[in-house]
């Protein structure tokens, strides 16, 4: 049976990417200690993750330096400082957001650079701008992805035409971003197959990035692998916005190849995760989540409703349903 | 496309029961207070709940009567002082373990209680006492299910003799039980279709109880739901053994059946669950239940360890490796 043959085996081309930095600086504001830093990368290392991301490539004009950490900027030398040149196997990437990066200076070439991929984010109605960026990053010699968000409330043609946009543009590798965290696997299997339609037309990786408002973001991701998703972002204890990622420690159990392993992301949870959640930093699954997810809507007014410690979810519900 | 029929529409043969009081009592002995309980009642019936099962008919000759809440027994009385007549369209259920219920003096006629449905839970190798359990019930006038625990570690050809002697009996529903929380979705949806032959060969209805140690219980309970299952539990914000079971919010916030409604189960939330949480109960998907279900293993050592407020994970998952 073919199922069962595809969950005892694994595929050597999926590649792990951790995001804890990057989705996870947007509960913090990227505040997080040098010594948070260098043990992720460490375990990470040690645990046969593939990308590291450190965070954005942010717009100094556009973003105070003051009022984010160093993360949110992704300095050559911030990264050089916990890296130095990188002597691993781990590949490092950063975020590039359309409209929020001065990629042509602040992007430098990667043979000067210790980064190696240059993942641009955007939404399905700034695709021009977003395969500029891509052509500006692959020129410089970089590994490119695009990760177009919030699809869920994209027009399926809209998505063809983008979809068939980033096809015949430079772009490595194409992310299903579920921003929302409002798919349901049978939904996620859908999509998978419409971007692997994709990447098989024009020679693309395909990606997926999931959120766990509705307690789905490891089961669509590993659904995904099952129909052929090969780039799979995950974080530390599902460390990100809101309801957060796919949590690493799961992906990990699950992955069958013995590349992967799952004790130093466990020693790196219990020395740094656990005590972050105890510092009174929050994210993770939660009721306000999951009626955002629900109702597919930004998870914005969840994350101030938890913010403001309030509990009562019937009357929140009420107002999401108001407003839609 | 046949996929996005199904999550469009509704099948009205599904049937939620609400498995709070019974597997969330596996957390705290069953010490509810008698308003969480008639809460419960109320908010289930308004959400449009189908059965809520009060707890176990456990014998009184093993267990201390002393030493659990009474929903552990479920005296006829207990549930009147209730729900009166249960002048609802809800149902009744309790559960009957094998050996460790007098069914024959505990269980009463139907005429005579305000039970609709005994569920009878037994491992795989004592299915024979298990059927004699369900004919007398059958007998006796109720509504009757299996439900075949800690499936993820039996034989396939014993499932296969022990599905056919279901099917053979006068049983009404058989349950998919993921007593581990062990079981991916693609293993879930082999696991549904093997049931649903036996249910369509012998007209019997499919159930799933899952568990949440690998954040899949809704995933793998949806899941099911696709396949053409049809029973399915859920608790109220996952509360039952170790990392809990389906969420009951996020399954009626997923069914499309007009008749159910999210509201007053959300207010449940926010009056009992919040508070019962807050004092210090403790269940839910965590890193030591991910680890036991991973393994495949009884979460028996993962309730230890989180009752120990331990948090070396990695030590542990090396012990939980060394004993396998």
């Amino acid at each position: 049976m073919e199922e069962s043959k595809s969950i005892m085996n694994f595929r050597p081309e999926i590649k792990v990417l951790d995001a804890t930095i990057r989705d996870g600086g947007l509960v913090n504001n990227f505040d997080f200690s040098d010594e948070f830093i260098r043990d992720l990368y460490k375990a990470n290392v040690k645990a046969g993750v593939d990308y590291m991301e450190f965070g954005y490539k942010a717009s100094k004009e556009i973003f105070d330096v003051n009022k984010f950490g160093k993360w949110k900027f992704c300095d050559e030398e911030s990264i050089r400082d916990i890296v130095g040149e990188n002597i691993s196997d781990m590949k490092i990437s950063v975020m590039a957001d359309v409209g929020r990066c001065d990629y042509k200076k602040d992007i430098i070439d990667r043979d000067d650079s210790v980064i190696d991929m240059i993942r641009v984010a955007t939404y399905i109605n700034t695709m021009p701008a977003a395969i500029d960026m891509i052509e500006d990053a692959k020129s410089k010699g970089y590994e490119t992805t695009c990760n177009i968000m919030a699809i869920s409330n994209a027009k399926e043609s809209d998505m063809d035409v983008a979809l068939e946009m980033l096809g015949k543009s430079d772009v490595d590798g194409i992310y299903i971003v579920d921003s929302y965290g409002s798919i349901y696997p049978e939904q996620m299997r859908s999509l998978a197959d419409k971007y692997l339609n994709i990447g098989e037309k024009y020679n693309k990786q395909i990606g997926i990035h999931a959120h766990n408002n509705q307690q789905l973001a490891f089961a669509n991701t590993i659904e995904a692998v099952g129909r052929g998703v090969n780039l799979l972002d995950a974080t530390m204890s599902c460390m990100g916005r809101g309801a957060g990622n796919c949590a690493m420690e799961l992906l990990l159990g699950f992955l069958k190849n013995p590349k992967y392993n799952l004790f130093p992301v466990l020693q790196f949870i219990e020395k740094h995760i656990n005590p972050l959640k105890e510092s009174g930093t929050v994210w993770g699954y939660d009721i306000p989540y999951l009626l955002t997810g629900r109702l597919n809507q930004h998870p914005s007014a969840a994350i101030d409703f938890t913010r403001d410690r309030r509990s009562d979810y019937a009357e929140f519900y009420q107002w999401l349903l108001e407003r839609e």
